[in-house]
């Protein structure tokens, strides 16, 4: 049952990838320990520089003879914002700057990483997946990815956008559904209009594209595994339930909110980054509801707030960090991922033998 | 495959309820062909008079001798608005009126029927299935429904909620999902945090309560309700599927834009009734948000905008129609409600025996 042209086409056993959740969660260790299970482990590489994405897929190597995914994000850079916004948010931030005690008028970091000189280390390192969020890249782009023998995936959240995907060239298509933590992959509307459950995206999404269709969102278990491919998806790609697994990198604290939060816990907020994203309701994300001011676009703001995460994290104050999560929350749990793959599988099976 | 406990206890052939839409889709005949056709179908009778609820239940009793249901709004008045509100709400509705060319300052119908005089017809119909939308009645008024034999079912949109109607004594829970049309049953937290998708709601749900769970939101054939069932729900509401059909009794305007809408057409608005409700984005949706003024609660401003929503129903012009749906609208059709039951058990059973 588990046997689908996406696996085949992979060279996985299984049919559950673990979502390549951007910023410390996808170690090298998480990414193999997955890959290694039978699944397609991923690395959420798009805040890391050339040089970081080339030693962990060199780490990730090392651990497995699997194939792999690594995600990068293809986006616009947006037009500088004006001098008045960026200076009434850095006057709004200074708040929590003082109470953590770090520095005010930091410096800023670099908006982000260059998307070619992080798309060079792949197709130099001829990684067996890649995957993108927040847009397509070029036709000749993605054809050029292909030819290195990389099977490529990219991210809708509507059917509109999955037509897109396709006819730019992917070979599969992940369908994020409004259950998904962190940032929304939406390029075309709006987000408040692409905010799909999966039980309505994944049938309508299949039914226009001819590529495989991986449904990602607020899957966790074998439960979830059996839906998603009765509403026609081939696989599911799991991110929150990987969150506070052994392997996984997030933050102690992040890990301890994972496993004490509930399904109504979280919000689609910009706060944080500029770009809508849902994680567990936190002080700062009720506080800038209030905001009065406008919130600079990603990734500017990403690059305004990174301090005060780090200096929160530091300080085991869950308040001030990012804690994106999906929707299932009540199934997290903190066991390897090998056994979160294996526990799937069997429960899975154990469905479609008694119920069908 | 599709016995369960739930089909058991409701004496029906399969896992179907037809969604109990108010305001005027769910007719007699609608009702009657669902249960004909081996499913439950359902009264929506909120808005309905007792009277009016007497008359369509000895309708469908003519139509069907299968089990069936009615469904009612549990909801506690809101304290009356100050007259600043709606003073500001009525000018601000004026634009409509006039463009519409119906009267000013319109005397305001009856905000609610009574629950209690409703509930009456219920009791003395000895009617097989109740549900409830938009809160819990006291668990006095469960028994009393339960002691003339009627099956007794709540509707809830988080865990808590869920919990709740089980320990009000509620024989079945319907879980509605964030891709639900109509209005959200959330009467616990707010409703940005209550909007669940099913692929998350349901496992977590079942995990929490004893009762059978009936899946609801963006269901729309034989694919959501396989995997509905695999998430460990017990049955599906399909709503929207049966919005369009040949024994709906939605105005043919808002058929139109169902058949002809896509999944991101909807968005959740309080304009039209002072309750978060999905539905296809109209230009009154919009105007409305930016509203500078606060929205009367419901069912004050229900009542406000019930001539604007008649008057632009007789004109056939949708953009001051209500045009409540759920998120699987690609999927919907114009068949007939029995071809829909026959169509997606067929769909249903074919995919349970190919792929599992």
């Amino acid at each position: 049952m588990f046997e689908t042209l996406l696996t085949q086409k992979l060279d996985i056993r299984y049919p559950i990838l673990q979502a390549p959740m951007a910023g410390g969660p996808t170690t090298p260790e998480l990414v193999a320990v997955v890959s290694n299970a039978g699944g397609l482990g991923n690395l959420g590489a798009g805040y890391l520089t050339p040089e970081q994405i080339r030693n962990a897929i060199h780490q990730t190597k090392k651990l497995t003879d699997r194939p792999f995914g690594v995600n990068l994000f293809v986006f616009e850079q947006p037009e500088e914002p004006e001098p008045v916004v960026i200076g009434q948010m850095a006057e709004h931030l200074s708040i929590y700057r003082n109470e953590l005690g770090i520095p005010q008028h930091p410096t800023l970091p670099k908006y982000s990483e260059s998307f070619e000189e992080q798309l060079q280390v792949i197709l130099e390192e001829r990684v067996p997946v890649f995957s993108f969020t927040f847009g397509i890249p070029a036709p000749d782009v993605i054809q050029r990815i292909k030819s290195h023998g990389t099977l490529v995936m990219g991210t809708a959240t509507t059917v509109d956008e999955a037509i897109q995907l396709e006819a730019a060239g992917v070979e599969a298509i992940v369908a994020q559904g409004s259950e998904a933590g962190g940032h929304r992959g939406t390029f075309l509307k709006n987000e408040s209009h692409s905010l799909i459950g999966l039980m309505a995206l994944v049938p309508q999404m299949v039914d226009h594209v001819s590529v495989p269709v991986i449904a990602a969102g607020g899957i966790m278990d074998g439960r979830g595994l059996v839906a998603s491919l009765a509403l026609g998806a081939s696989a599911v790609q799991m991110g929150t339930a990987f969150l506070a697994c052994t392997e996984s990198g997030a933050h102690p604290t992040y890990k301890q909110q994972i496993l004490s939060s509930n399904e109504d816990a979280t919000e689609i907020t910009s706060a944080y980054s500029g770009k809508a994203a849902r994680g567990i309701q936190t002080k700062f994300m009720c506080d800038m509801q209030s905001y009065p001011g406008e919130i600079p676009a990603y990734p500017i703001q990403h690059a305004m707030t990174k301090d005060i995460r780090q200096a929160a994290a530091m300080a085991n104050n869950p308040a001030y960090m990012s804690l994106w999560a999906g929707q299932g929350l009540r199934l997290a749990n903190d066991r390897s991922a090998a056994t979160i793959v294996k526990e799937t599988i069997e429960q899975a099976k154990g469905i479609a033998k008694e119920s069908f």
